[in-house]
């Protein structure tokens, strides 16, 4: 190895092994798929911009984080997320869109945090987004529930659930109690309580602000039961706080839209300590967690936001969209064995010689793609047990095998890998076999 | 727009409109399924790698394009091509994987070339390719060729030729010529006939090379007739080289394989004046035209190399693969009027509201994605013209309008957005209305 230079892979980057990438391919389709059902149009924003474009609104954490660099006069940035993006497109091609703009982005975003175990510099996000011209029904903030449902569904689970809730809720409750300005600290420590619990919370709230209101804050949070006492005993807290009850009003209205849209009761509630930690939320917003692995963190999060744009336009162009980090999830339910890509595997079957008189093998294999199977060959000049470790790796299920006999009598030898079953048929048998198996 | 930051996508970057992307996407994933046809496996390489690594080999033109930048303490790369980072892998992973290693990775890569009409500096590359350890069956060379068939065949073309040639053909032309170390600078002259014409070729060579010599080559470049035609002439030739010979005895089996996996003869053609720029080809190299669009260049090119990760290992793994620089190729076929986005929809159908009950809006949206339908909403407080106008920006062929009556009489109007045919019917009608033309 003198003078060769190690082939490494940087830390941060997800690079994963072929069957792996099968699987991650298979839940990217996934949810592309879903995304698509709901309607919504496809883009693919460049991964450059120009770091003033993208770093408008940034500050504190992104711009640290944040990949920039120069190329001749260029300053540019690879993008950190997919909803500045967003609102550059939507700005810049405002005269050729129709809205509301219904649009989803799979893509590779890019922040240059501290490797962590499960944490990328480089990773998947998969965002659906609506933005409105001037204003967008609250409708919408429902349909995105529904997506939600779907695709997780589509994607195999089955126990989680979707938590929402609305910050006009919580900024009207800190107006009527005349906290306003502490609002941000307020979400901030209300948000850590599945990490922390009530007690921690009420202790941390102690410490700057007076017990009444502290007490107000705590009942607030352990409003408990099903979604239609929640919103009872909102109605009940009778705070006279215009924003206070138009929170009510919106969740309302998407509790009730959810349910037509089509998400069961048992997938949704209403959880009135999520606050999510970005600031640009201004009303609705989402958390999803698997209900056995609450630790995996929310696996879908996102909300309505009013002011994403104000960097670019004066115009008025409210949104709501959610985001599955999708790198991460993968990372988490593999590590955590709720996933497994040991089995998987891109072809139908394997077509491999016996001898050195290929043309068979050719043959065979192309008349299987006639038959819409993924083929692979294996034309070398290799030993047959080197050939069954290479089927064996591959997770492939069948493996056709062509040996001297079967091209004297024109027939196929097949395989099962799983069982281990082996018969010598006439081709057109042995299609039907692994067809029925697909 | 007082202290707005104009948002501005850079120039050489591709942003498409949602209905260009859709139709980009479904070239895209063809190409896909295509590759996955033929049992390749999927990779997702990362976009940055250290720079070390991926200008091992690199220099001149490539050094200078790289987008290269420091972030912290590291020296950091963005790919230029798909191919490195193939070779990065193999060499990195080699334990786990099985050879022939046969992946495709389809993704964008990065060179900041002067930007012009249809050359981007973020494009999309679609490789496929097939690694071997130590050796590689001359056969995976005559499968190739049927992937680029099958491909464009799945893309909706119908005359295209697969050209294919032998770089050791060549070579040992000119090792029997005692042109050797003139070899590169004679490949570069002819790869230019199509462009020069033979009669230019023959003068640039002239300048260098005394006559007798240049008549040999014309000759053996005007080589012409069947497939079998030219390889008789070139047994002709009595040429006593081995690599010559080599080249020959190779050409013929890609020939002869060729056709066992199922490309029609009037798809390919062995064509001696290819000779592919890159110097990295060892063997059998590969261009493809668009027979009544030639001006295009090649759509799909690649080749055999014996050498790709010598920078990385002492190991021998000799490779062939293909490209299709899908960009540049979406770029020309709008631009030629070759294909068309303007039709483009990804949904099946919009359901819109006439009234400001949303209710059954919401619902029918719900039982029409149940029946697989891919369904936009329109549930906004717009006027019933600007919807229409919405629709028709959507390209939707289909429209389902909730209005008063509809809701009294549990009905929907079903509108036909291409004959502009309207009828009101149960929703199970419309459902099979709509399905007949998916």
């Amino acid at each position: 190895m003198k003078g060769k230079i190690q082939p490494k892979t940087l830390p941060g980057f997800m690079e994963l092994l072929p069957n792996e990438q099968i699987l991650f391919n298979k839940m990217k389709e996934t949810i592309q798929k879903s995304y698509e059902k709901y309607g919504f149009l496809p883009l693919n924003t460049p991964i450059i911009e120009d770091a003033k474009v993208l770093l408008a609104k940034a500050g504190g954490e992104t711009e640290k984080q944040i990949y920039r660099f120069e190329k001749g006069e260029n300053d540019l940035a690879l993008r950190f997320d997919l909803t500045v993006p967003l609102a550059k497109y939507v700005t810049e091609y405002y005269d050729k869109l129709s809205f509301p703009f219904k649009r989803y982005q799979i893509g590779k975003v890019y922040r240059g945090e501290k490797p962590q175990r499960g944490r990328y510099r480089e990773f998947y996000q998969c965002d659906v987004d609506i933005i409105g011209d001037g204003k967008l029904s609250i409708i919408n903030d429902a349909e995105l529930p529904a997506i939600i449902y779907n695709t997780f569904k589509n994607l195999g689970f089955d126990d989680f659930t979707i938590c929402i809730n609305n910050r006009k809720i919580l900024n009207g409750l800190f107006y009527s109690l005349k906290l306003e300005n502490e609002s941000a600290e307020i979400l901030r420590i209300i948000d850590k309580i599945d990490k922390i619990g009530k007690d921690e919370v009420e202790n941390e709230l102690l410490k700057t602000i007076e017990k009444e209101k502290v007490d107000t804050i705590i009942k607030f949070i352990s409003i408990d039961g099903t979604n239609n006492d929640k919103v009872k005993a909102l109605e009940d807290l009778n705070i006279d706080n215009e924003t206070f009850q138009e929170g009510l009003s919106e969740i309302k209205q998407v509790v009730k839209f959810i349910k037509i849209f089509g998400v069961p009761e048992e997938y949704f509630k209403i959880d009135l300590t999520i606050a999510r930690g970005l600031d640009y939320y201004t009303g609705t917003v989402y958390e999803t967690f698997l209900n056995k692995y609450k630790n995996l963190g929310s696996i879908c999060s996102g909300g309505r936001y009013d002011n994403l744009v104000e960097y670019y336009t004066d115009r008025k162009m409210p949104g709501v969209g959610i985001s599955i980090g999708l790198s991460r999830l993968f990372f988490q339910l593999v590590d955590s064995n709720i996933i497994s890509a040991d089995k998987e595997s891109i072809s139908d079957v394997l077509v491999m010689s016996m001898t050195d008189d290929y043309d068979m093998c050719a043959e065979i294999a192309r008349k299987l793609r006639d038959e819409g199977l993924n083929v692979q060959t294996n034309i070398e000049d290799q030993k047959l047990g080197k050939k069954f470790k290479y089927a064996d790796n591959l997770n492939v299920k069948y493996v056709i095998i062509i040996g001297e006999d079967e091209i004297k009598n024109n027939v196929v030898t097949l395989k099962n890998m799983t069982s281990g079953n082996q018969i010598t048929v006439k081709l057109e048998e042995a299609v039907k076999e692994i067809k029925k198996d697909k």
